[in-house]
């Protein structure tokens, strides 16, 4: 029965014995992984089995990462299973990461998610009272993995695309389209497995709230063909030059590559008003400089957390090609520019906030959403989406 | 510039200096993760900052795997920086583990791969002159996220479904489905990512070599509403009856929530003649017990590694509901029944030979396929695809 034996090793060895209290296993675990334990009270127990090593912590990941400051230590029993509780958690998605002996690796109780440049651990801490990102009991879309060429590149590019339930079942209807970009250190997966940019937008749009739309989440990351990628390491001024290289990149793989590929596949209405960008961090930096200087190409417009690079050096006449310079013909074109922040985001919501009521000032229509009480983290970015997607195509 | 700070923080910091040899990054690692390096005669050196670890090793996953036996033992630089070249490897995908201090956790460097109940790391060894599983210059497919409701299961449950390219260009087409199943520890996300189930027939349709057709891959773990997940550990009496039930439910689910979610949406081709059904491993073991016994449902049948539970007890009135039992109906029903092992599979390869072999004494219509030196790993099953799709759904 060697046969059985192997099959027997590949199988899942993860399991722990239940505990008796009502906590819970956190719903970004791996498949019948018993911790991380979510309490009734937000706090979190985690625990590993690592007996070789002395000393073991659970590293929050992030900017005021809603799990606390952190590294939490944690201890050791006699069969070098190491255990700790950590204080009530912030509602929310939080990367983390274990520490074994100081080196960050990820939980194996975790399913991972793209970040940091890598797969890390993530939880999932519920928000009570909240379910607008669950995945309900209504008609779901799918998000489709879409291989595309660049010219730009050189390369093939996988974009996700959410398509909203009913597209198959209409084989005429056309749909506007929101181009929908992730944070540094993330790539096309994140809106999908983070953001659960697919279940809000289902609910949204079953609850009649939203209108029905494509979603396209690309990677924001590019080089042209035939030169190395751009490092985003290095001091301040480096990365900000590195920040802007690849979004003039990208700039030319998201217009030239990715926007007629998805308007040569997929039953796309045409036009700015039929098309938004919005994006996260980066994202949303990316978004400012690609959306606002091609006004003939979006007409919805979203910041979602996006770093206010310029500070108090704003000028209106050369930031974004002018586009702030006039706002009568500003107004007139953009239907909706939204900015979003998070109270506690820390070196974000200030100059965010102060961005907006600057625009305000010049007569540039904007709006402001204030996600209460979580930091630079996806819990932010989907209250972002949700409170954004309403607004976008209304006639 | 704190946020500039902050965003730094979120970015990778895998970098190495590039060697000065003809090595290159793994096609499995992480974006611009230089390390591991596969090097031309297919030895690899593997590299893990862990400056706090005392032992680190590189643990090879799997029965006989490619990588050879393991652990290997790194050695470690003045700075921390753990480093080892292995022997070179079998190509195709190998998972692996990093073992610190005896831990086995995943290599930040590489991209995480769903086996062993987890996300684990992985390595991909490119194959002199075989490219059916690269991603080429021809149209391709899409792989869509489906979700779907399962009354037996009382859950919504994702499926991923592979659309061939024309998919979307010819809205009256109607396709022929694969049903296509992974191994035990793994999930629907295999196939897609270590198979390269989508290229592999990408390339075969762009050739003309197989039709074109949908695939669906499932996750093959299912328990009933209101029950607890069937337990794969204990002994092997356990394991086996625990296989059993496990694809007891997982049949119903199959039959009664998958087929009719995707006939709905989908436009699938119905009836027997143009639904297939394959799996490796513990999917081959679900195949036969799911499809063998449902010859009204699939009329084309792929056991890739599938293990031979009955061993010497074969009984051809009993297993599988008797269907060995009539040859004449048997070869009259089944267009293709293909039985595939690799030379390397210690403990499957000679059970499933001796098994082709007594469906022939039998007069059962089967092919038997051979991978020439591979073990119970991924490049056995792509090659399985490879041979068995374009067998499919022929006139």
């Amino acid at each position: 029965m060697l046969r059985v034996a192997v099959l027997f090793s590949l199988s899942a060895a993860l399991g722990w014995v239940q505990p008796t209290d009502s906590s819970r296993p956190a719903a970004s675990n791996v498949r019948d992984a018993e911790y991380p334990r979510i309490h009734d009270d937000l706090r979190i127990t985690f625990r590993v089995k690592a007996p070789g090593a002395r000393k073991v912590q659970i590293d929050p990941g992030g900017e005021g990462s809603g799990l606390g400051p952190g590294p939490f230590d944690m201890a050791r029993d006699a069969d070098g299973v190491w255990t700790v509780t950590t204080p009530p958690a912030v509602p929310g998605f939080h990367y983390y990461f274990l520490l074994l002996d100081g080196t960050r690796v990820s939980d194996p109780s975790s399913d991972t998610y793209f970040g940091y440049g890598k797969q890390v651990s993530g939880i999932e801490v519920p928000e009570k009272g909240t379910d607008f990102y669950d995945a309900k009991n209504v008609p779901h879309g799918e998000v489709r993995a879409c291989w595309y060429n660049s010219r730009t590149t050189g390369q093939l590019r996988r974009a996700f695309v959410y398509t909203p339930h009913g597209y198959e079942l209409n084989p005429k209807a056309r749909y506007p389209v929101l181009y929908l970009q992730h944070g540094m250190g993330e790539d096309e997966t994140g809106w999908g497995k983070q953001g659960r940019a697919n279940f809000i937008l289902d609910n949204l749009i079953a609850a009649g709230k939203a209108k029905p739309m494509i979603a396209v989440m690309d990677c924001g990351y590019a080089a042209r063909a035939g030169e190395a990628p751009v490092s985003l390491e290095g001091g301040t001024a480096r990365i900000v030059e590195g920040l802007h290289r690849i979004t003039e990149v990208f700039e030319d793989v998201l217009l030239g590559d990715l926007i007629p590929a998805i308007d040569a596949r997929y039953r796309t209405l045409p036009g700015r008003e039929h098309r938004a960008m919005a994006g996260l961090s980066m994202g949303g930096l990316q978004t400012y400089q690609i959306a606002l200087t091609h006004l003939d190409k979006f007409a919805y417009i979203g910041a979602f957390s996006a770093p206010v690079l310029w500070g108090n050096n704003f000028d209106p006449k050369s930031l974004f090609g002018g586009v702030f310079s006039d706002a009568a013909t500003f107004n007139q074109k953009v239907r909706l520019l939204w900015l979003g922040a998070g109270t506690a985001e820390k070196g974000f919501y200030p100059g965010i906030r102060q961005f907006h009521e600057t625009l305000d000032k010049l007569g540039i229509r904007n709006m402001f959403f204030e996600s209460a009480g979580t930091a630079h983290e996806w819990q932010t970015w989907r209250r972002d989406l949700h409170d954004f997607a309403p607004r976008l195509f209304r006639d």
